[in-house]
């Protein structure tokens, strides 16, 4: 089994060990986890931990493995018909279309309350673990993702500055985005400083990613994209590109991926480790503009 | 203060100490939590750490906090439109009649999620604090709270057996009335025997309070029950009195209090200790049939 698996497994191996009292509940929660997610965030999180030298147990991927579910919730409440109201995701029905809205919205609770019980059931030290799930709460819930998703919500039908587009994507995206890197280091127990360090890399990466998610939606065209371009045009959806143009999103993401590996610099000097997994997603989350 | 207004502070201050990224998002929250809810979860769980002797200290208010923002956020989801679709509780808008229907659904995922926050920042043992949240989790997720939701909506049309609605209500608002018993035990860390019969003892206590719920659905005024009455009978909901008849409703209250009793002496008794409050709780939810 490869590590995305490895992640699968310790999401399906939590509902199995605990038992289904409602089998539709359970079958809507499974129904999205494996709606063919690209496990982006755990793998991360696992990439990390091989640059820090650390073994991989199975402790780790159920923290991945909860990581994975709470962005599972979020997309299974984003499609809902009072949110984005989409009738597809990744080529599949949504949640909603697939069973029905009272449904998704409780499969998507779950999703949201479940991750936290398979933490504190992971094999890791409580200390450890107490500190994980501080930080997931405060990057999923009111101070975190939610509050993105709140954000973007109260600023359709105005024209968001720069400032508001970034806030939006800080807290909707690049929580998540961030946490791995938050979680690696909680993990390894580095200094304070490689934690701080940790975090602002994993902020970059947050905003690379939006940035060129961004660009993509609109250069790319269905194949390259796996998904329908121009989304964001179409829903006149602030973006980088249409409050900045193109030329200088590029610049954005060049300039983010830039800074976050001179902070990989530094942290390989700390650590005497080169983060070779790291560099090479940084890599290739640059286009040419 | 009272111990019902240091509940409150103690989730007010959660939201003061991390600061509101957006303001809309934390209004909604605090519109529901300020909804009026007699905090009976919370005080269940005060008065029987004050039972065992314990002096309350503000990590077990944060517990408590943490408990009824779980409760919330399930009435909130509970009453949007694709669920039970009520425009009024307690005698306010509801959540999504205020707001509308999507800030009532990220009012409500955040307040699934920040309760964990909460309790990781509680101060207490990390050992407690992991079982704690684990029991949490547990009690309002996939194997709680959410699957007797999911079972109650599946029911709906149908003619649930006994057994169904044992279930559906074991789940739907056993669990988390069953949590305050748990977090007792685990607070003060009592042995496996007596966290088992504690276990028991908030089983019954649940059962209790929904049969004497469906019993005074059918029998109170409005005055004296505070809300509509005769709300189920209308629905067509399935009730212990509408399955079984009022006498032998009766009988099963009066049945799950006195089996209660008997657990509780023997909890005393391995004590050696007068739970005061918990007779008065179990007292006070005695009906002259």
């Amino acid at each position: 089994m490869d590590k995305k698996q490895y992640v699968d497994k310790a999401i399906h191996a939590y509902y199995e060990r605990h038992g289904a009292v409602s089998e539709r509940l359970v079958d809507a929660i499974l129904y999205s986890v494996d709606g063919g997610g690209k496990r982006l965030r755990p793998l991360v999180l696992l990439d990390l931990l091989e640059d820090f030298g650390v073994t991989i147990e199975p402790g780790h991927y159920d923290v991945a493995a909860a990581l994975e579910m709470i962005h599972t919730a979020s997309l299974i409440h984003d499609d809902l018909p009072a949110m984005d109201n989409d009738d597809y995701r990744r080529g599949r029905l949504t949640n909603h279309k697939q069973f029905d809205e009272a449904t998704a919205i409780l499969a998507g609770d779950s999703l949201f309350l479940d991750p936290f019980g398979l933490m504190a059931e992971a094999d890791l030290a409580d200390s450890v673990k107490i500190k994980l799930i501080q930080a997931l709460s405060q990057a999923s819930g009111t101070f975190g993702m939610v509050a993105g998703q709140m954000l973007d919500m109260t600023a359709e039908h105005t024209q968001p500055s720069l400032v508001d587009l970034a806030a939006i994507h800080r807290h909707k995206t690049g929580c998540l985005l961030t946490y791995p890197f938050l979680a690696a280091g909680l993990l390894v127990e580095v200094s304070q400083d490689e934690q701080a360090l940790l975090e602002e890399i994993g902020q970059l990466v947050g905003l690379a990613f939006q940035v060129r998610d961004d660009i993509l939606d609109v250069t790319a065209d269905f194949e390259t994209l796996g998904k329908t371009p121009k989304k964001d045009v179409i829903a006149q959806k602030a973006t980088y590109p249409s409050l900045l143009g193109l030329d200088q999103s590029y610049h954005i993401l060049e300039d983010s991926l830039n800074q976050a590996l001179a902070l990989v610099e530094k942290l390989e000097a700390k650590q005497a480790k080169n983060f070779v997994k790291l560099r090479a997603l940084l890599e290739r989350l640059r286009l040419d503009g």
